[in-house]
Protein backbone atom coordinates (compact mmCIF):
# COMPACT_ATOMS: atom_id res chain seq x y z
CA UNK A 1 0.00 0.00 0.00
CA UNK A 2 2.99 2.43 0.00
CA UNK A 3 2.88 5.44 -1.82
CA UNK A 4 -0.33 4.64 -3.38
CA UNK A 5 -2.87 7.36 -3.94
CA UNK A 6 -5.81 6.61 -2.64
CA UNK A 7 -8.86 9.08 -3.24
CA UNK A 8 -11.58 8.23 -0.49
CA UNK A 9 -15.27 10.04 -1.14
CA UNK A 10 -17.70 10.08 1.52
CA UNK A 11 -16.38 10.37 5.33
CA UNK A 12 -19.47 9.20 7.55
CA UNK A 13 -19.90 6.83 10.60
CA UNK A 14 -18.44 3.88 7.90
CA UNK A 15 -16.16 5.72 5.57
CA UNK A 16 -14.23 7.70 8.28
CA UNK A 17 -12.53 4.56 10.43
CA UNK A 18 -12.22 2.60 6.86
CA UNK A 19 -9.96 5.66 5.41
CA UNK A 20 -8.19 5.75 8.77
CA UNK A 21 -7.48 2.02 8.12
CA UNK A 22 -6.07 2.74 4.71
CA UNK A 23 -4.26 5.62 6.02
CA UNK A 24 -2.65 3.56 8.61
CA UNK A 25 -0.95 0.95 6.62
CA UNK A 26 0.76 3.31 4.61
CA UNK A 27 -1.66 4.84 1.81
CA UNK A 28 -1.36 8.71 0.39
CA UNK A 29 -4.97 9.37 0.80
CA UNK A 30 -6.78 12.45 -0.77
CA UNK A 31 -10.19 13.29 0.79
CA UNK A 32 -13.49 14.84 -0.13
CA UNK A 33 -16.84 15.07 1.96
CA UNK A 34 -19.39 17.33 2.04
CA UNK A 35 -19.33 17.98 6.27
CA UNK A 36 -15.56 19.65 6.37
CA UNK A 37 -15.11 18.93 9.82
CA UNK A 38 -14.15 15.46 9.76
CA UNK A 39 -12.07 16.74 6.63
CA UNK A 40 -10.27 18.86 8.79
CA UNK A 41 -9.64 16.13 11.24
CA UNK A 42 -8.66 13.78 9.17
CA UNK A 43 -6.43 16.62 7.27
CA UNK A 44 -4.27 17.27 10.70
CA UNK A 45 -3.14 13.54 10.47
CA UNK A 46 -1.54 14.13 7.33
CA UNK A 47 -5.08 13.67 4.53
CA UNK A 48 -4.92 15.85 1.62
CA UNK A 49 -8.28 17.41 1.51
CA UNK A 50 -9.30 17.78 -1.92
CA UNK A 51 -12.05 20.41 -3.16
CA UNK A 52 -14.14 18.14 -5.64
CA UNK A 53 -14.63 14.58 -6.38
CA UNK A 54 -12.89 15.99 -9.92
CA UNK A 55 -10.01 17.02 -7.94
CA UNK A 56 -9.93 13.75 -5.91
CA UNK A 57 -9.57 11.88 -9.26
CA UNK A 58 -7.26 14.25 -10.45
CA UNK A 59 -4.65 13.22 -7.87
CA UNK A 60 -4.81 9.66 -7.48
CA UNK A 61 -5.05 6.04 -8.88
CA UNK A 62 -7.71 4.54 -6.69
CA UNK A 63 -10.90 6.28 -5.92
CA UNK A 64 -13.14 4.98 -3.23
CA UNK A 65 -16.66 5.92 -2.46
CA UNK A 66 -18.52 5.15 0.63
CA UNK A 67 -21.72 7.28 -0.27
CA UNK A 68 -25.52 6.94 1.55
CA UNK A 69 -27.61 6.61 -1.84
CA UNK A 70 -27.53 5.90 -5.52
CA UNK A 71 -28.03 9.57 -5.78
CA UNK A 72 -25.22 10.52 -4.08
CA UNK A 73 -22.76 7.98 -6.35
CA UNK A 74 -24.72 9.17 -9.48
CA UNK A 75 -23.54 13.18 -8.53
CA UNK A 76 -20.52 12.26 -7.15
CA UNK A 77 -19.21 9.83 -10.21
CA UNK A 78 -21.35 11.83 -13.14
CA UNK A 79 -22.15 15.02 -11.98
CA UNK A 80 -20.55 18.91 -12.22
CA UNK A 81 -16.97 18.53 -10.77
CA UNK A 82 -17.15 15.08 -10.51
CA UNK A 83 -15.17 11.69 -10.48
CA UNK A 84 -15.61 11.24 -13.71
CA UNK A 85 -14.30 14.61 -15.67
CA UNK A 86 -10.96 14.38 -13.46
CA UNK A 87 -10.25 10.81 -14.03
CA UNK A 88 -6.66 9.77 -14.81
CA UNK A 89 -6.15 7.64 -17.51
CA UNK A 90 -6.16 3.60 -16.61
CA UNK A 91 -7.20 4.46 -12.68
CA UNK A 92 -9.78 2.43 -10.36
CA UNK A 93 -13.41 3.74 -8.97
CA UNK A 94 -14.41 1.18 -6.53
CA UNK A 95 -17.97 2.05 -5.07
CA UNK A 96 -18.49 0.33 -1.46
CA UNK A 97 -21.34 1.88 -0.31
CA UNK A 98 -24.82 0.18 -1.02
CA UNK A 99 -26.08 0.90 -4.62
CA UNK A 100 -28.79 0.17 -6.78
CA UNK A 101 -27.94 -2.83 -9.36
CA UNK A 102 -28.90 -1.69 -12.63
CA UNK A 103 -27.56 2.16 -12.14
CA UNK A 104 -24.15 0.05 -11.10
CA UNK A 105 -23.85 -1.29 -13.98
CA UNK A 106 -24.44 2.15 -16.04
CA UNK A 107 -21.94 3.63 -13.36
CA UNK A 108 -19.10 0.49 -14.48
CA UNK A 109 -19.58 0.98 -17.97
CA UNK A 110 -19.35 4.68 -18.07
CA UNK A 111 -16.31 4.26 -16.16
CA UNK A 112 -14.80 1.41 -18.23
CA UNK A 113 -15.57 3.84 -21.37
CA UNK A 114 -13.49 6.32 -19.73
CA UNK A 115 -10.33 3.94 -19.96
CA UNK A 116 -10.66 3.09 -16.35
CA UNK A 117 -11.72 0.26 -14.32
CA UNK A 118 -14.84 0.03 -12.05
CA UNK A 119 -15.50 -2.54 -8.77
CA UNK A 120 -18.98 -2.21 -6.86
CA UNK A 121 -17.73 -3.84 -3.21
CA UNK A 122 -20.08 -2.95 -0.67
CA UNK A 123 -20.09 -4.71 2.98
CA UNK A 124 -21.43 -6.02 5.65
CA UNK A 125 -20.50 -6.04 9.11
CA UNK A 126 -21.89 -1.86 10.46
CA UNK A 127 -19.38 0.29 12.03
CA UNK A 128 -17.40 -2.02 14.09
CA UNK A 129 -16.65 -3.79 11.39
CA UNK A 130 -15.14 -1.19 9.86
CA UNK A 131 -13.31 0.09 12.55
CA UNK A 132 -11.69 -3.36 13.55
CA UNK A 133 -11.20 -3.74 9.36
CA UNK A 134 -12.89 -6.43 10.01
CA UNK A 135 -15.82 -6.18 7.34
CA UNK A 136 -17.31 -8.38 4.94
CA UNK A 137 -16.88 -7.36 1.39
CA UNK A 138 -18.49 -8.52 -1.72
CA UNK A 139 -17.22 -7.33 -4.94
CA UNK A 140 -18.78 -7.22 -8.46
CA UNK A 141 -16.31 -6.49 -11.38
CA UNK A 142 -13.76 -7.73 -14.10
CA UNK A 143 -11.35 -10.69 -12.86
CA UNK A 144 -8.26 -7.94 -13.15
CA UNK A 145 -9.64 -4.74 -11.60
CA UNK A 146 -11.18 -6.99 -8.63
CA UNK A 147 -6.94 -8.53 -8.29
CA UNK A 148 -6.20 -4.06 -8.86
CA UNK A 149 -8.72 -3.67 -5.72
CA UNK A 150 -7.93 -6.91 -3.38
CA UNK A 151 -4.89 -4.85 -1.77
CA UNK A 152 -6.97 -1.80 -0.89
CA UNK A 153 -9.97 -4.09 -0.12
CA UNK A 154 -8.06 -6.67 1.93
CA UNK A 155 -7.10 -3.72 4.23
CA UNK A 156 -10.79 -3.31 5.22
CA UNK A 157 -12.07 -6.57 5.67
CA UNK A 158 -11.00 -10.52 6.33
CA UNK A 159 -13.29 -11.93 4.01
CA UNK A 160 -13.14 -10.41 0.32
CA UNK A 161 -15.33 -12.23 -2.18
CA UNK A 162 -15.41 -11.80 -6.12
CA UNK A 163 -18.88 -12.62 -6.49
CA UNK A 164 -18.86 -11.91 -10.44
CA UNK A 165 -19.14 -9.08 -13.14
CA UNK A 166 -20.54 -5.48 -12.68
CA UNK A 167 -22.87 -5.30 -9.67
CA UNK A 168 -22.87 -8.88 -8.59
CA UNK A 169 -21.34 -7.52 -5.40
CA UNK A 170 -24.22 -5.21 -5.49
CA UNK A 171 -26.70 -8.44 -5.51
CA UNK A 172 -24.75 -10.34 -3.44
CA UNK A 173 -25.40 -7.15 -0.72
CA UNK A 174 -29.01 -7.35 -1.82
CA UNK A 175 -28.65 -10.98 -0.70
CA UNK A 176 -27.28 -10.09 2.68
CA UNK A 177 -29.94 -7.81 3.47
CA UNK A 178 -32.79 -9.97 2.67
CA UNK A 179 -31.79 -12.64 4.84
CA UNK A 180 -31.02 -10.25 7.26
CA UNK A 181 -34.40 -8.49 7.61
CA UNK A 182 -35.82 -11.49 7.06
CA UNK A 183 -34.00 -13.56 9.99
CA UNK A 184 -34.70 -10.42 12.40
CA UNK A 185 -38.09 -11.06 11.80
CA UNK A 186 -38.50 -15.13 12.13
CA UNK A 187 -36.02 -14.35 15.66
CA UNK A 188 -38.64 -11.82 16.51
CA UNK A 189 -41.84 -14.00 15.85
CA UNK A 190 -40.45 -16.79 18.13
CA UNK A 191 -39.61 -14.51 20.52
CA UNK A 192 -42.79 -13.00 20.71
CA UNK A 193 -44.27 -16.41 21.01
CA UNK A 194 -42.27 -17.28 23.46
CA UNK A 195 -43.10 -14.62 26.12
CA UNK A 196 -46.63 -14.67 25.24
CA UNK A 197 -46.50 -18.36 26.41
CA UNK A 198 -44.78 -17.07 29.61
CA UNK A 199 -42.13 -18.78 28.56
CA UNK A 200 -38.49 -16.74 29.28
CA UNK A 201 -36.97 -16.00 26.05
CA UNK A 202 -33.26 -16.18 27.22
CA UNK A 203 -33.32 -19.93 28.02
CA UNK A 204 -35.23 -20.34 24.69
CA UNK A 205 -31.93 -18.77 22.96
CA UNK A 206 -29.77 -20.84 25.15
CA UNK A 207 -31.76 -23.70 24.40
CA UNK A 208 -31.26 -23.38 20.55
CA UNK A 209 -27.69 -22.74 20.45
CA UNK A 210 -25.71 -24.50 17.83
CA UNK A 211 -29.27 -25.86 16.37
CA UNK A 212 -30.53 -25.87 13.01
CA UNK A 213 -32.22 -22.06 14.46
CA UNK A 214 -28.87 -21.01 15.25
CA UNK A 215 -27.40 -17.73 13.44
CA UNK A 216 -25.48 -14.72 13.55
CA UNK A 217 -28.97 -13.15 14.34
CA UNK A 218 -30.00 -15.39 16.93
CA UNK A 219 -26.78 -14.61 19.05
CA UNK A 220 -26.91 -11.02 18.66
CA UNK A 221 -29.91 -9.33 17.88
CA UNK A 222 -31.63 -12.14 19.36
CA UNK A 223 -29.74 -10.84 22.22
CA UNK A 224 -30.85 -7.26 21.68
CA UNK A 225 -34.48 -8.04 22.01
CA UNK A 226 -34.22 -9.88 24.93
CA UNK A 227 -32.59 -6.94 26.74
CA UNK A 228 -34.44 -4.59 25.00
CA UNK A 229 -31.44 -2.95 23.98
CA UNK A 230 -32.66 -1.02 20.53
CA UNK A 231 -30.01 1.54 20.30
CA UNK A 232 -28.52 1.11 16.54
CA UNK A 233 -26.43 -1.14 15.64
CA UNK A 234 -27.86 -0.86 11.70
CA UNK A 235 -30.93 1.40 11.99
CA UNK A 236 -34.56 0.42 10.85
CA UNK A 237 -34.65 3.27 7.85
CA UNK A 238 -31.69 1.78 6.66
CA UNK A 239 -32.80 -1.84 6.57
CA UNK A 240 -36.21 -0.58 5.10
CA UNK A 241 -34.45 1.17 2.34
CA UNK A 242 -32.22 -1.64 1.66
CA UNK A 243 -35.53 -4.21 1.31
CA UNK A 244 -37.05 -1.85 -0.96
CA UNK A 245 -34.02 -1.46 -2.90
CA UNK A 246 -33.83 -5.74 -3.29
CA UNK A 247 -37.63 -5.55 -3.93
CA UNK A 248 -37.01 -3.05 -6.94
CA UNK A 249 -34.24 -4.77 -8.40
CA UNK A 250 -36.75 -8.26 -7.69
CA UNK A 251 -39.51 -6.55 -9.76
CA UNK A 252 -36.52 -5.75 -12.67
CA UNK A 253 -35.34 -9.29 -12.94
CA UNK A 254 -38.83 -10.36 -12.65
CA UNK A 255 -38.84 -12.84 -9.61
CA UNK A 256 -41.44 -12.25 -6.81
CA UNK A 257 -40.72 -12.25 -2.79
CA UNK A 258 -43.41 -12.29 -0.84
CA UNK A 259 -41.76 -12.67 2.66
CA UNK A 260 -39.61 -9.37 1.58
CA UNK A 261 -42.29 -7.73 0.46
CA UNK A 262 -44.13 -8.46 4.31
CA UNK A 263 -40.83 -7.75 5.96
CA UNK A 264 -40.56 -4.48 4.45
CA UNK A 265 -44.03 -3.56 4.98
CA UNK A 266 -43.31 -4.31 9.01
CA UNK A 267 -40.48 -2.32 8.91
CA UNK A 268 -43.16 0.52 7.54
CA UNK A 269 -45.05 0.09 10.83
CA UNK A 270 -42.03 0.05 13.07
CA UNK A 271 -41.28 3.37 11.09
CA UNK A 272 -44.40 4.97 11.37
CA UNK A 273 -44.70 4.18 15.01
CA UNK A 274 -41.39 6.36 15.68
CA UNK A 275 -38.85 3.51 15.24
CA UNK A 276 -36.65 4.37 12.29
CA UNK A 277 -33.37 5.35 13.98
CA UNK A 278 -34.15 2.36 16.70
CA UNK A 279 -31.81 -0.64 15.86
CA UNK A 280 -33.70 -3.15 13.29
CA UNK A 281 -34.38 -5.76 15.54
CA UNK A 282 -36.35 -3.46 17.58
CA UNK A 283 -38.79 -5.10 14.77
CA UNK A 284 -39.33 -6.93 17.87
CA UNK A 285 -41.62 -4.11 19.13
CA UNK A 286 -44.28 -4.63 16.31
CA UNK A 287 -44.74 -8.48 16.77
CA UNK A 288 -45.22 -8.18 20.17
CA UNK A 289 -47.74 -4.78 20.40
CA UNK A 290 -50.25 -7.01 18.42
CA UNK B 1 -28.06 -45.69 33.21
CA UNK B 2 -26.88 -49.50 34.30
CA UNK B 3 -30.47 -51.63 34.90
CA UNK B 4 -32.75 -48.34 34.11
CA UNK B 5 -35.61 -49.64 32.83
CA UNK B 6 -36.47 -47.56 30.33
CA UNK B 7 -39.77 -47.52 27.88
CA UNK B 8 -39.84 -46.54 24.74
CA UNK B 9 -42.72 -46.18 22.57
CA UNK B 10 -42.88 -45.01 18.81
CA UNK B 11 -39.65 -46.76 17.06
CA UNK B 12 -39.89 -44.59 13.81
CA UNK B 13 -37.09 -42.96 11.73
CA UNK B 14 -36.00 -40.84 15.06
CA UNK B 15 -37.09 -43.15 17.76
CA UNK B 16 -35.32 -46.67 16.62
CA UNK B 17 -31.89 -44.97 17.16
CA UNK B 18 -32.80 -43.44 20.10
CA UNK B 19 -34.09 -46.53 21.40
CA UNK B 20 -30.45 -48.09 20.09
CA UNK B 21 -28.21 -45.42 21.88
CA UNK B 22 -30.22 -46.18 25.10
CA UNK B 23 -29.86 -49.55 24.81
CA UNK B 24 -26.01 -49.47 24.22
CA UNK B 25 -25.79 -46.93 27.59
CA UNK B 26 -26.98 -49.50 29.26
CA UNK B 27 -30.51 -49.34 29.78
CA UNK B 28 -32.76 -52.58 29.99
CA UNK B 29 -35.41 -51.02 27.27
CA UNK B 30 -39.27 -52.31 26.99
CA UNK B 31 -39.89 -51.16 23.64
CA UNK B 32 -44.11 -51.24 21.81
CA UNK B 33 -44.21 -49.96 18.37
CA UNK B 34 -47.29 -50.22 16.03
CA UNK B 35 -45.58 -51.59 13.26
CA UNK B 36 -43.92 -54.79 14.45
CA UNK B 37 -41.01 -55.40 11.68
CA UNK B 38 -39.06 -52.47 14.08
CA UNK B 39 -39.98 -54.37 17.19
CA UNK B 40 -38.62 -57.72 16.13
CA UNK B 41 -35.40 -56.32 15.29
CA UNK B 42 -34.61 -54.52 18.21
CA UNK B 43 -35.69 -57.54 20.43
CA UNK B 44 -33.48 -59.66 18.29
CA UNK B 45 -30.64 -57.09 19.81
CA UNK B 46 -32.36 -58.03 23.11
CA UNK B 47 -35.09 -55.33 23.76
CA UNK B 48 -37.80 -56.46 25.34
CA UNK B 49 -41.06 -55.91 23.22
CA UNK B 50 -44.57 -55.44 25.01
CA UNK B 51 -47.82 -55.83 23.64
CA UNK B 52 -49.13 -52.34 24.73
CA UNK B 53 -48.43 -49.05 26.34
CA UNK B 54 -49.96 -50.54 29.72
CA UNK B 55 -47.70 -52.85 29.59
CA UNK B 56 -44.68 -50.99 28.96
CA UNK B 57 -45.51 -48.83 31.77
CA UNK B 58 -45.74 -51.66 33.64
CA UNK B 59 -42.41 -53.01 33.54
CA UNK B 60 -40.57 -49.57 33.54
CA UNK B 61 -40.05 -46.69 35.75
CA UNK B 62 -39.07 -43.70 33.02
CA UNK B 63 -41.08 -44.83 29.45
CA UNK B 64 -40.17 -41.92 26.54
CA UNK B 65 -42.25 -41.34 24.30
CA UNK B 66 -41.73 -40.53 20.44
CA UNK B 67 -44.24 -40.00 18.00
CA UNK B 68 -45.83 -38.28 15.19
CA UNK B 69 -48.31 -36.14 16.36
CA UNK B 70 -50.69 -34.81 19.64
CA UNK B 71 -53.20 -37.49 19.06
CA UNK B 72 -50.72 -40.41 18.95
CA UNK B 73 -49.80 -38.95 22.18
CA UNK B 74 -52.97 -38.73 23.37
CA UNK B 75 -53.66 -42.22 22.52
CA UNK B 76 -50.89 -43.92 23.61
CA UNK B 77 -51.12 -41.89 27.09
CA UNK B 78 -54.97 -41.87 28.04
CA UNK B 79 -56.33 -44.67 25.00
CA UNK B 80 -56.99 -48.05 25.92
CA UNK B 81 -54.72 -49.87 27.52
CA UNK B 82 -52.32 -46.42 27.76
CA UNK B 83 -49.46 -45.82 29.68
CA UNK B 84 -51.36 -43.98 32.54
CA UNK B 85 -53.54 -47.52 32.90
CA UNK B 86 -49.66 -49.07 34.09
CA UNK B 87 -48.08 -46.32 35.15
CA UNK B 88 -45.98 -47.35 38.59
CA UNK B 89 -45.81 -45.06 41.72
CA UNK B 90 -43.16 -42.30 41.16
CA UNK B 91 -42.32 -43.09 37.60
CA UNK B 92 -41.11 -40.97 34.53
CA UNK B 93 -42.53 -39.78 31.18
CA UNK B 94 -41.06 -38.01 28.87
CA UNK B 95 -42.57 -36.92 25.83
CA UNK B 96 -39.54 -36.45 23.07
CA UNK B 97 -42.06 -35.92 20.03
CA UNK B 98 -43.37 -32.38 19.04
CA UNK B 99 -46.44 -32.30 20.81
CA UNK B 100 -48.91 -28.79 21.03
CA UNK B 101 -48.45 -27.04 23.92
CA UNK B 102 -51.78 -26.48 25.48
CA UNK B 103 -52.37 -30.54 25.26
CA UNK B 104 -48.76 -30.84 26.54
CA UNK B 105 -50.11 -28.87 29.83
CA UNK B 106 -52.90 -31.54 30.10
CA UNK B 107 -50.99 -34.62 29.63
CA UNK B 108 -48.54 -33.00 32.75
CA UNK B 109 -51.08 -32.51 34.25
CA UNK B 110 -53.00 -36.25 34.22
CA UNK B 111 -49.46 -38.28 34.69
CA UNK B 112 -48.72 -35.94 38.11
CA UNK B 113 -51.98 -36.52 39.52
CA UNK B 114 -51.08 -40.18 38.86
CA UNK B 115 -48.53 -39.44 41.07
CA UNK B 116 -45.84 -39.38 38.41
CA UNK B 117 -43.57 -36.75 36.79
CA UNK B 118 -43.91 -35.18 33.39
CA UNK B 119 -41.05 -34.08 31.33
CA UNK B 120 -41.93 -33.26 27.80
CA UNK B 121 -38.50 -32.85 25.41
CA UNK B 122 -38.78 -32.19 21.99
CA UNK B 123 -35.53 -32.37 20.04
CA UNK B 124 -33.83 -30.69 16.66
CA UNK B 125 -31.35 -31.90 14.55
CA UNK B 126 -33.00 -34.97 12.24
CA UNK B 127 -32.18 -38.28 11.91
CA UNK B 128 -28.90 -38.14 12.17
CA UNK B 129 -28.49 -36.08 15.65
CA UNK B 130 -30.72 -39.04 16.40
CA UNK B 131 -27.97 -41.92 14.91
CA UNK B 132 -25.24 -39.48 16.69
CA UNK B 133 -26.71 -38.91 19.97
CA UNK B 134 -26.34 -34.97 18.68
CA UNK B 135 -29.70 -34.12 19.35
CA UNK B 136 -31.10 -30.39 20.40
CA UNK B 137 -33.07 -31.27 23.49
CA UNK B 138 -35.37 -28.61 24.50
CA UNK B 139 -36.98 -29.70 27.97
CA UNK B 140 -40.19 -28.63 30.45
CA UNK B 141 -41.15 -29.64 33.61
CA UNK B 142 -40.49 -29.00 36.87
CA UNK B 143 -36.76 -28.85 38.37
CA UNK B 144 -37.09 -32.43 39.85
CA UNK B 145 -38.60 -33.91 37.48
CA UNK B 146 -35.74 -32.43 35.03
CA UNK B 147 -32.82 -33.32 36.95
CA UNK B 148 -34.42 -37.40 37.22
CA UNK B 149 -34.77 -37.05 33.12
CA UNK B 150 -31.34 -35.85 32.37
CA UNK B 151 -29.12 -38.51 32.36
CA UNK B 152 -31.28 -39.98 30.11
CA UNK B 153 -31.50 -37.44 27.88
CA UNK B 154 -27.88 -36.83 27.89
CA UNK B 155 -27.21 -40.13 26.22
CA UNK B 156 -29.56 -38.41 23.02
CA UNK B 157 -28.17 -35.49 22.60
CA UNK B 158 -25.17 -32.81 23.80
CA UNK B 159 -27.09 -29.93 24.01
CA UNK B 160 -30.01 -30.42 26.99
CA UNK B 161 -31.23 -27.30 28.32
CA UNK B 162 -34.47 -26.80 30.84
CA UNK B 163 -36.30 -23.98 29.44
CA UNK B 164 -39.36 -23.79 31.96
CA UNK B 165 -42.29 -25.34 33.33
CA UNK B 166 -45.09 -28.52 31.58
CA UNK B 167 -44.89 -27.36 27.90
CA UNK B 168 -41.88 -24.80 27.74
CA UNK B 169 -40.10 -27.23 25.57
CA UNK B 170 -42.39 -27.51 23.19
CA UNK B 171 -42.56 -23.72 23.41
CA UNK B 172 -39.16 -23.77 22.07
CA UNK B 173 -39.54 -26.15 19.47
CA UNK B 174 -42.50 -24.09 18.36
CA UNK B 175 -39.53 -21.38 18.03
CA UNK B 176 -37.48 -23.37 16.78
CA UNK B 177 -39.81 -24.65 13.96
CA UNK B 178 -40.61 -21.41 13.33
CA UNK B 179 -36.99 -19.65 13.03
CA UNK B 180 -36.16 -23.00 10.87
CA UNK B 181 -39.13 -22.59 8.42
CA UNK B 182 -38.75 -18.39 7.96
CA UNK B 183 -35.34 -18.80 7.17
CA UNK B 184 -35.26 -21.61 4.65
CA UNK B 185 -37.48 -18.73 3.44
CA UNK B 186 -35.17 -15.82 3.88
CA UNK B 187 -32.57 -17.58 2.18
CA UNK B 188 -34.79 -19.40 -0.73
CA UNK B 189 -36.15 -15.45 -1.60
CA UNK B 190 -32.25 -14.36 -1.25
CA UNK B 191 -30.86 -16.99 -3.51
CA UNK B 192 -33.61 -16.90 -6.05
CA UNK B 193 -33.04 -12.87 -6.34
CA UNK B 194 -29.48 -13.71 -7.28
CA UNK B 195 -30.30 -15.93 -9.57
CA UNK B 196 -32.63 -14.20 -11.41
CA UNK B 197 -29.74 -11.32 -11.24
CA UNK B 198 -27.22 -13.72 -13.36
CA UNK B 199 -25.01 -13.89 -10.75
CA UNK B 200 -23.70 -17.62 -9.13
CA UNK B 201 -25.74 -18.21 -5.81
CA UNK B 202 -22.29 -20.37 -5.19
CA UNK B 203 -20.52 -17.09 -4.38
CA UNK B 204 -22.67 -15.36 -2.98
CA UNK B 205 -23.70 -17.98 -0.65
CA UNK B 206 -19.54 -17.56 -0.16
CA UNK B 207 -19.42 -14.08 -0.08
CA UNK B 208 -21.87 -14.22 3.16
CA UNK B 209 -19.79 -16.74 5.29
CA UNK B 210 -19.39 -15.73 8.82
CA UNK B 211 -21.39 -12.18 8.45
CA UNK B 212 -24.33 -11.02 9.43
CA UNK B 213 -26.38 -12.97 7.22
CA UNK B 214 -24.74 -16.59 8.35
CA UNK B 215 -26.84 -19.66 9.66
CA UNK B 216 -26.81 -22.79 9.80
CA UNK B 217 -29.45 -22.85 7.54
CA UNK B 218 -28.00 -21.15 5.02
CA UNK B 219 -24.80 -23.22 5.49
CA UNK B 220 -26.66 -26.73 5.03
CA UNK B 221 -29.82 -25.44 3.11
CA UNK B 222 -28.54 -22.67 1.35
CA UNK B 223 -26.37 -25.76 -0.31
CA UNK B 224 -29.36 -27.90 -1.06
CA UNK B 225 -30.72 -25.03 -2.66
CA UNK B 226 -27.61 -24.56 -5.03
CA UNK B 227 -27.33 -28.22 -5.59
CA UNK B 228 -30.82 -28.63 -6.16
CA UNK B 229 -30.72 -31.37 -3.80
CA UNK B 230 -34.10 -32.09 -2.49
CA UNK B 231 -33.74 -35.56 -0.77
CA UNK B 232 -34.81 -34.85 3.05
CA UNK B 233 -33.82 -34.55 5.58
CA UNK B 234 -36.73 -32.76 7.29
CA UNK B 235 -39.71 -33.16 4.57
CA UNK B 236 -42.17 -29.82 4.12
CA UNK B 237 -45.08 -32.07 5.30
CA UNK B 238 -43.58 -31.81 8.77
CA UNK B 239 -42.76 -27.82 8.45
CA UNK B 240 -45.77 -27.03 7.56
CA UNK B 241 -47.82 -28.91 10.10
CA UNK B 242 -45.38 -27.20 12.68
CA UNK B 243 -45.77 -23.72 11.60
CA UNK B 244 -49.34 -24.20 11.66
CA UNK B 245 -49.03 -25.60 15.17
CA UNK B 246 -47.18 -22.63 16.03
CA UNK B 247 -50.10 -20.50 14.41
CA UNK B 248 -52.64 -22.45 16.50
CA UNK B 249 -50.72 -21.67 19.72
CA UNK B 250 -50.03 -17.89 18.68
CA UNK B 251 -53.68 -17.57 18.07
CA UNK B 252 -54.26 -19.52 21.86
CA UNK B 253 -52.10 -16.92 23.52
CA UNK B 254 -53.25 -13.89 21.88
CA UNK B 255 -50.24 -12.80 19.32
CA UNK B 256 -50.27 -12.55 15.78
CA UNK B 257 -47.19 -14.40 14.09
CA UNK B 258 -47.67 -12.18 9.70
CA UNK B 259 -44.31 -14.21 8.58
CA UNK B 260 -44.83 -17.22 9.48
CA UNK B 261 -48.27 -16.98 8.52
CA UNK B 262 -47.20 -16.05 5.14
CA UNK B 263 -44.53 -18.75 5.40
CA UNK B 264 -47.03 -21.66 6.29
CA UNK B 265 -48.82 -20.45 2.81
CA UNK B 266 -45.99 -20.95 0.55
CA UNK B 267 -45.31 -24.48 2.12
CA UNK B 268 -49.31 -24.82 1.08
CA UNK B 269 -47.91 -24.09 -2.42
CA UNK B 270 -45.39 -26.02 -2.25
CA UNK B 271 -47.51 -29.09 -1.38
CA UNK B 272 -50.17 -28.75 -3.57
CA UNK B 273 -47.00 -29.22 -6.47
CA UNK B 274 -46.46 -31.96 -5.21
CA UNK B 275 -43.62 -31.07 -3.04
CA UNK B 276 -44.59 -32.52 0.32
CA UNK B 277 -42.29 -35.30 0.70
CA UNK B 278 -38.88 -33.07 -0.55
CA UNK B 279 -36.96 -31.59 2.30
CA UNK B 280 -38.04 -28.15 3.31
CA UNK B 281 -35.52 -26.46 1.55
CA UNK B 282 -37.30 -26.96 -1.59
CA UNK B 283 -39.53 -24.07 -1.18
CA UNK B 284 -36.59 -22.75 -3.05
CA UNK B 285 -38.87 -23.68 -5.93
CA UNK B 286 -41.87 -22.10 -5.04
CA UNK B 287 -39.95 -18.74 -4.84
CA UNK B 288 -37.98 -19.49 -8.26
CA UNK B 289 -40.71 -20.06 -10.36
CA UNK B 290 -42.70 -17.04 -10.32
Amino acid sequence: MDNLHIGFIGLGLMGKPMALNLHRSGGSLVIHNRSQEVVRELADLGMTPAASPREVAQQTEVVVLMLSDTPAVERVLLGEKGVLEGLRAKSLVIDMGTTAVMPTREFARAVEEAGSDYIDAPVSGGQIGAIEAGLTIMAGGRTDAFERAKPVLSVLGGNVTHVGGAGAGQVAKAANQIIVGLTIGAVAEALALTQACGVDAKNVREALKGGFAWSRIMELHGQRMIDGDFEPGGRSETQRKDLQQALDLAEAVGVELPATRLCRGLYDELIEQGGGNLDHSALFNVIRRR
